[in-house]
């Protein structure tokens, strides 16, 4: 199939980053949440996939949104909006959590960032969460002020990111933990820096606020970096899918619940935290998950894109679908994210990839994230 | 600039229409609800807006997603969420609807189609609004089903539109008045059919339910139009701006309250009607909108595409700015929507308008929709 073009205006937005990727060749866009998102560069998405794992590259994730809560509820809203226990989260925790709707139903899977007793960011996937947030608050009468934030999220992603970060904000981001963040000074300005990102590899996503700023933080990184090879990138998906990392909307929507998403160990069920969705996610848990996401490798030359969910079968039953497939240069295989219904998602069970080229190829479904076999 | 490629995944959605657009030589999408959106096809845009003028053309509008509101307090909140006056509307009518959150900013202008006392439909423009109506519904308690169906929107545009449409449907639907649907019998389906759409060149738009039907009618259309000249097509810029017809997240957004987008006849101010918004719309009222969209007519050669807001300027102050600029080949001028400050939206008005490109032009404020000068 060609790939079509995408025509770009106010309504779907530009971030900082933009002139900077399009001078360094980004060959092509998705939309998320109303703003352009980088999907490749120059390089083959091979070649990237081995200098993710080796050296450091800047993202433009300027599409990852922030829903801000702020005030007296704040707190109250953002344990309402997830199943994710709240109650300990401290002032500096990034928390990843699903988000719910009453029938338990995925609405997204933002990562939290409890910025004050009264005041989260919840940092987005496709969709406009605001409106959810604004919609409780108006119906429940709550008091808060709810909005998105400008600023534009930059990752730095890749095994020396740790060098290149320190280079630009300090030694001190060194000991910034897993999945905590710290305000940092930048050209006198605060920013906040968070240990976390959409790879496995390690690294940091920067929250600058305002386009002057973002522009002159990807500047400085920019240049502090050319000695380690640093380099434009954005979420590889082979990288992704070795590591598990779902996409709301790829591998999850509006008809899966969380449990479904191997999602549990972010969900409180014993009753002890009021949220959206607790009674009939409590349900669901006792008779447990009817499918449930998972990895599976398979056969034959490098796949097509899987742009709508492919059957997987065991003798013409089936058994599930993919989500995601690439070919992965490590395993020498094609590898993907998959929905296995119950009684098939044990990691060694055979299904058979009916892949969006009409091919018929024989899988293996395994853990995530995925391990050699 | 170069135009990027945009990628699809499962997350960015297909259409029904999606293969017939392909096969007829898409040259370019854009992104609306998570769904594609043809932007081009092989004509200019000047010969399909004197093709859309002249003839009929059939319009992938599958991303005009529905959020539908049933059952006991339907009705309720279908008020709720808009300023419009929904008490006298009727079964069987479509309904211009600004709405507009708490603060009476606009959160989307969607068609509500009236199906049944408690059963509704918003056509909605960018934004999850399913998100802010289940809020809502969950924050007050209400009882009511709110989902997204899956109907796929298929508009025929253009002055043939009737005779087309009549050669499959039946002549009943030359009688069907504007601004009205009807349910037809499609293949021994209903289907609805309202005489609307996103031109000024008359038309209907189709609400099949599933890709199979979708992909039927389509096929029926084009089967039948063959001596009617059909063309795929899809909203024609030039068209609408002379039109006036308003884009949500291009003219309006988030930051804008519906009297400053000229919305005035849709909001229901004299407090008879219960909705969001109403007090802070009423005192919007009283000291009256402080900017207006309107039209600008600008010198020059063709503009570039208006990709974010130009300044409007008089003697160097600015006075607005530019959301949507095109060529008119009707005109031979730039033709453009913008939002005026007060003071300074008088038809006539002299502008200077500080195009994308760098180079400044004379240009006159003017009605919408746009007259002959």
């Amino acid at each position: 199939m060609q790939v079509p073009k995408l025509l770009v205006s106010r309504r779907i937005r530009a971030t900082p980053y933009t002139p900077r990727v399009e001078a360094l060749g980004v060959s092509g866009y998705s939309v998320v949440n109303h703003t352009i998102l980088p999907k490749g560069f120059q390089k083959t998405i091979e070649e990237d996939y081995w200098h993710l794992k080796t050296h450091v590259q800047l993202w433009d994730v300027g599409c990852q949104r922030q829903v801000e809560l702020r005030g007296t509820d704040a707190a109250k809203l953002a344990q309402l909006m997830t199943p994710r226990d709240l109650r300990k989260a401290r002032v500096g925790q990034c928390l990843y959590a699903p988000m719910i709707d009453a029938e338990a139903k995925m609405l997204n899977d933002p990562i939290i960032l409890k910025l004050a007793e009264d005041h989260y960011w919840f940092s987005i996937a496709d969709a406009d969460m605001l409106l959810w947030a604004k919609g409780l608050a108006v119906g429940m009468g709550l008091d808060l002020g709810i909005d998105e934030p400008d600023i534009w999220p930059l990752a730095v992603q890749g095994p020396k990111s740790d060098d290149l970060v320190a280079r630009v904000l300090g030694e001190q981001v060194r000991d910034i933990g897993f999945f905590k963040f710290r305000v940092c000074d930048f050209e006198g300005h605060d920013l906040v820096v968070a240990r976390t990102g959409f790879s496995t590899q390690g690294g940091f996503e920067m929250y600058p606020e305002g386009f002057s700023l973002g522009r002159r933080l990807w500047d400085a990184l920019w240049q502090a970096g050319a000695d380690l090879e640093v380099s434009p990138g954005c979420p590889n998906l082979i990288e992704r899918v070795e590591g598990g990392l779902l996409s709301y909307g790829n591998e999850m929507t509006r008809d899966d619940n969380p449990l479904e998403c191997g999602l549990e160990q972010y969900c409180q069920l014993d009753g002890s935290v009021e949220y959206i969705g607790l009674e009939a996610l409590q349900k669901i848990a006792e008779s447990g998950p009817e499918r449930l996401i998972r990895g599976v490798i398979f056969d034959g030359e490098a796949c097509p894109a899987c742009q709508h969910p492919w059957p997987l079968t065991i003798e013409n039953q089936q058994v599930g679908y993919v989500t995601t497939a690439v070919w992965s240069p490590g395993f020498e295989r094609n590898v993907a994210l998959a929905m296995l219904d119950r009684g098939y998602w044990e990691a060694g069970a055979a299904v058979t990839v009916s892949a969006g080229d009409g091919s018929h190829r024989q899988g293996i479904v395994t853990e995530l994230p995925m391990q050699a076999l």
